[in-house]
């Protein structure tokens, strides 16, 4: 590698270097998806009789990525604006004379494009799912282990009342579950773009000399994407589907994360991630790495996702800017999702749990963790008012409330007051 | 009115000021839904046995905004940081020294937010939904009037082949009924919030000294809204859903109005809006003023809802920062979307079509606005190269392509090039 | 207050509501300034002998935002989508016949709107400046007081090595001390606006026949802000500076929040607010509430930052929507910067430092916190490889390092390994 | 290639690619100055007596991006979390038993990692800064060469009065100048980063035996970067200030690149770019992709600033995600700017005007174009209620002012309605 290379290799991606949504989203996977959108498209072409099988197969063959030079088309994709302008042109090249006339013959750059683009999506969204049920069956076996081990519940940064990291991590797991079934609909309803030059499959028509009514479905059916209901190429349904269903995992999994690094630190230590990252000069350091990189690809995801949203606003049959501004925001969050997903199985299925520092912190606020619980038995007993007062002169004092004779048959257990934690937990396990 | 009074009336906001949506986002709208929170909650109580049935007609006849102060609640909730906290003590003392105990017993302030959160999303979605169903129908009838009403297809701004007005039309319909169908799932989604101090629902348990497992089903019983799986403190998927569902909503409207804006303008005129905004100096004008305003709140959209899905990275059993962050983007959300929906029944139901201004501009590149047509037809008889060689000869010419000699046979009709646009109208129109 | 008034009050923004810049951005305030502009406008036209001394003195008197019906004007800015159009027709009724011409002659609507957001922007900075003002004094008595005193450096949520109280309370205030700069700087640079229609002043020369070039510099002398460069309708530095600078704010102040948020956690402890919001069911809970809605603030600002750094896309001599879309979300900045500022200025002033607490934190990791000084201090002895696999050893072996018999000699002391933080807080206070 | 190669080269980013900002932000140009840190940290210390000064000639010697493989790097970033960790370990083993000891010491990662993205952001900031110059330039002529060209002003996209082309590119150019001023500012002021692992420099102390006091001035000058005020680990200024001066600059440009759309739809047509992109089907389209390209990274730019403006909320001495966040959006705003100002460059270079065209279509409204003038002109006449009665009426029938007898008198040439665009075309060029 010469300074002259500027090719990325993910030097400042941690979060998704060499991951597998990594490889299914680089400009290689990006060129053979584009190479499988022409190749569909001529033999669609050639199952209606539009085109001769010949040409289908010639087509197929060539669509290979290790016979074209990605970095040369992306350098001229600059003229155009977009990449399959020379592509086109280096596939007809490719096909060679007899057939290479029908490479992309009545289609218009946006068409596969797009195309390609969902089945970059869908094949990242299938590495995505995996990952996600991983960690979902890595966070029950959690939930189920730890259904009745209590620890504080915390509001506003303070000990509120008891709680169980069961229910804790049951409610990540159904966070994930979330986010499963929103990319899995998505994932379902991703379309193939076919349009031509504005929409109408007009060109298909000129060039087949034919109907080209069926030409989209039979194209969708080679690339095993659903058929469009209209030429997409303003209106935008599917990218800010994609955009949605991003950002909600991004979010969902950067909540499992900010709790486990809040939980991790140094004074609380009541989790630790499986293997944590270390530190030259410090070699007691054992720092959160995954959760931080889940939590950092949390704090992009939502502006990635609002440039997609905000190309929804694509003027014309093809807009000047708007389409062009998906391009690497798409890309990036599939990336990030991607990676946090595979940080989020390590981290799930390593995590480390320490009951005994969680029962301990019950303890920290000396018996007011479970004020509540007082208030509410001693107010039909002393009055609410004198119930409050008792209490509030007790929390102030900073003594133990286990030692103040008032409260001498009250259960004062922490891990007695957790509700229908349990309840909850079974319930939220039922789900699949 | 004073300068000490800062109440705002919509004075910034003509998107959506005065719309249904406003009322129902307004603070008085808010007071009300957290005010039927604090009922439903009693009611709810008094249905399982753990409140006297009187209690619940006492907080529910004392749940009305009209007797509170709505002022001098914003003020008082400073301090605690929520609104709910001098809630309960007005209502408390609203519904007297019987009853009060049983106002907001065993709840925390974040399941009546969160609750009357709801209550408004489903108010406010309704009446979008009912606009959107409007603006559906009107979208309707222009897409099947303008079946074949030809005008050219733009492309980079440039026009590239001919399309339909038909098909144009049947795009933006398919774009609200893409919205429809997203807020309506979410509308049927939202859930109410219960889960006490920390999600447990012990003091439920603590104050009714009895099993409250089945009080959040009787609780989302009592306000129409969804039984929650689990308390959702801080699992924000109703709130990200909200997000997403908006900003779709926005941008699909928005891709109306910015192809209107275009279609408008003065070189163009190929669309008016019904009721043009006007202006005191130059008598002549007539803006696109609903238009302008739907791309207004479609430009703010997406950052909102970035805001919302980052606030899915929520500490603990209740966040500090992350839950105060979405109260306001989220009522923002609703009233600009719910303002740009009124908007869009507006334009859509005053569109002035101009079939005449559109026949005109194909013919503006005097017959280029065919040549894709030209190259498709020309190639098997003089060879892809020579074909183009030919076209591009003409094109540079400027002149009309229906003087030149070789194309003497050929059919240069813009209208008669516009593919399969009624077709695919016809097909997207049976969707429902 | 009745269910059909929509007002705003503030009940969901306790962030911001009743502090100085929400009545300094209020409606009423907005259009207080909006009839500042139009009656200097009046005034400088008659400086320069465009209009008669008297329509000045009649339309600055009746400039009087309590004279207007503010719901009013706000239901009618719908129609033209400004609430200048109907501000207009009022005003001239109020001023009467005789002068009534006078008011907003040659003007746009543009140029009020933009100028009398200027001037709310230059109030309401000020107002920032006097509480980023207080707050800075209250952090340089926090890290003057607290110098020396030594509590755990923490990086990625973990103890790291020492550092000190004063360089922490050295870094927010050099924070704030930018943050101070970076609004000076836009408040000094805040302009007028008057171009007329379409940026040529051409309508002042027509109505006043003479020269309108000298009418911006005498406006602006009127008004208290810097005369413009060139008219700015679609030029918009201006608010993309204030855009900048308020981001940047929300987040110095966000800084500052979450730190405390840590170091005040129940089992951290550090710090504490001096008031902290309570709870009615758990006597015990003092939370951390200013710090919490600043948090809000700083989750949100950069949001509503990007939708105004996107309005700079601004086509033409007025855009159709860029303008539109950004004034709520200028005013929502303003309002949450302010009401920021206001909560660092009590957070700052009475925030409680426990040196103790701090203290016994540095011994937590039983003197793995001097780690690096003890690799830096035997490497020349053990040679580099030993050394590390010692600490390393010690500190898996979870012992105090004091016990270590090879640390005999070794200044264990974490209070003694602060390095430089002294002279850092020193010299930062130095800059005023 | 093969697939199993994931490396980017720019496919997706036709606006960057080959651009001078995309190998100044390549992960070599970062890798080379993570090495130009290092090997100035070693320096730094040998000036001070730290370290010898063969350490110093050693590790700048073997501090040469093409000796280290970057993607390995990439790869083993992800362990700890960042690309330092691994790199210290290659570059300690390149420069040999001998002196690497002294590579890093007492450095943490994030010293190294800032510093380098300093150093990065100020080589392409240079770079930036020489394009706006040229493209400022070429703007200057625009403006000077059509002072006096009259064309439609624009408002909500309607005609409104008559403007210059020659104010409307010396408003373009104000913006670039703008631009260049904030980028400049920002250029000056980027700062070195040294603290060690918590920001008290303490193991400089510990290693050396000596005072650091005098480090970080020694540092940033081997650099070429400004002194710190103090460590910034967690004081982000200076990646805010980048933040708002790109997002400002990103905008700026779109403001230009979206009048140059609008002004080349071929209804308008009044300019065009000077080299457009082509179609290989539509033989006549000549596509505005420079500034379609400037466009889409406008539309990205806000929300990646935003995400920066977001990670200045880092909580201790080094934040568990804010830091990491900013890496890839920070790189992706340099590239996008960078580009950006390329393509402004070509576009302003090579912009055809076509002052017949702009001529032409004032006259497309019939006159209406001047009506302000004429209701200026009449009012006193015939008084303000008949004049704008009679500019109604005139307009409401649609045939060309010109032709009303009660307008004979009247100068209706729109060419003589410019107002002072001349002069404020002229005073706007004397900015340097």
């Amino acid at each position: 590698m010469t300074s002259a290379d500027p090719d990325d290799t993910g030097l400042l991606a941690p979060g998704w270097t060499g991951s597998p949504g990594a490889s299914a989203t680089s400009d290689t996977a990006y060129l053979q998806a584009l190479l499988d959108a022409e190749a569909a498209l001529t033999r669609a072409q050639a199952a209606l009789g539009l085109a001769p099988a010949e040409a289908a197969s010639a087509v197929t063959a060539a669509a290979d990525a290790g016979r074209f030079d990605v970095r040369s088309l992306a350098g001229r994709a600059r003229a155009g604006g977009n990449p399959v302008i020379p592509l086109v042109a280096d596939l007809t090249k490719a096909v060679g004379e007899a057939y290479g006339p029908h490479v992309h013959r009545g289609a218009t750059s946006q068409d596969i494009m797009d195309t390609a683009t969902m089945l970059v999506a869908a094949r990242t969204l299938d590495l995505l799912l995996a990952d996600l049920a991983r960690a979902e069956r890595a966070l029950s076996r959690l939930a189920a282990e730890h259904r009745d081990t209590a620890l504080p519940g915390r509001t506003l940064t303070q000990h509120a009342v008891p709680t169980t990291f069961g229910l804790k991590a049951a409610g990540w797991r159904a966070l994930v579950l979330d986010a499963r079934d929103r990319v899995t609909a998505v994932r379902d309803s991703l379309p193939a773009q076919l349009g031509g030059a504005a929409g109408t499959l007009a060109a298909f028509g000129a060039y087949g000399a034919g109907d080209p009514t069926g030409l989209p479905a039979a194209y969708a059916h080679e690339l095993g994407l659903r058929e469009p209901e209209l030429p997409w190429h303003t209106l935008r349904t599917p990218v800010a589907d994609l955009a949605g269903c991003l950002a909600f995992t991004a979010g969902a999994l950067g909540k499992v994360a900010v709790d486990v690094l809040t939980l991790s630190r140094t004074e609380i230590a009541e989790l630790a991630e499986g293997s944590g990252g270390g530190s030259s000069a410090m070699p007691h350091k054992s720092n959160p790495v995954r959760s931080t990189l889940i939590v950092a690809a949390a704090r992009r995801a939502p502006q990635l996702a609002a440039t997609l949203y905000g190309a929804l606003v694509a003027e014309d049959e093809r807009p000047a800017g708007a389409w062009h501004a998906e391009w690497e925001p798409l890309r990036e969050l599939l990336r990030l999702v991607g990676g946090a997903a595979r940080d989020a199985v390590e981290l799930a299925e390593g995590l480390r749990v320490r009951p005994d520092v969680m029962r301990e912190h019950l303890d920290l606020t000396h018996g007011l963790i479970v004020s509540e619980r007082l208030s509410a038995e001693l107010a039909p007993v002393l009055g609410r008012a004198r119930a409050k007062e008792l209490l509030t002169r007790l929390a102030s004092e900073g003594r133990p409330l286990a030692e103040a004779p008032e409260l001498a048959d009250v259960d004062l257990d922490p891990t007695h007051y957790t509700g229908t934690a349990g309840t909850l937990t079974d319930r939220a396990l039922e789900r699949r």
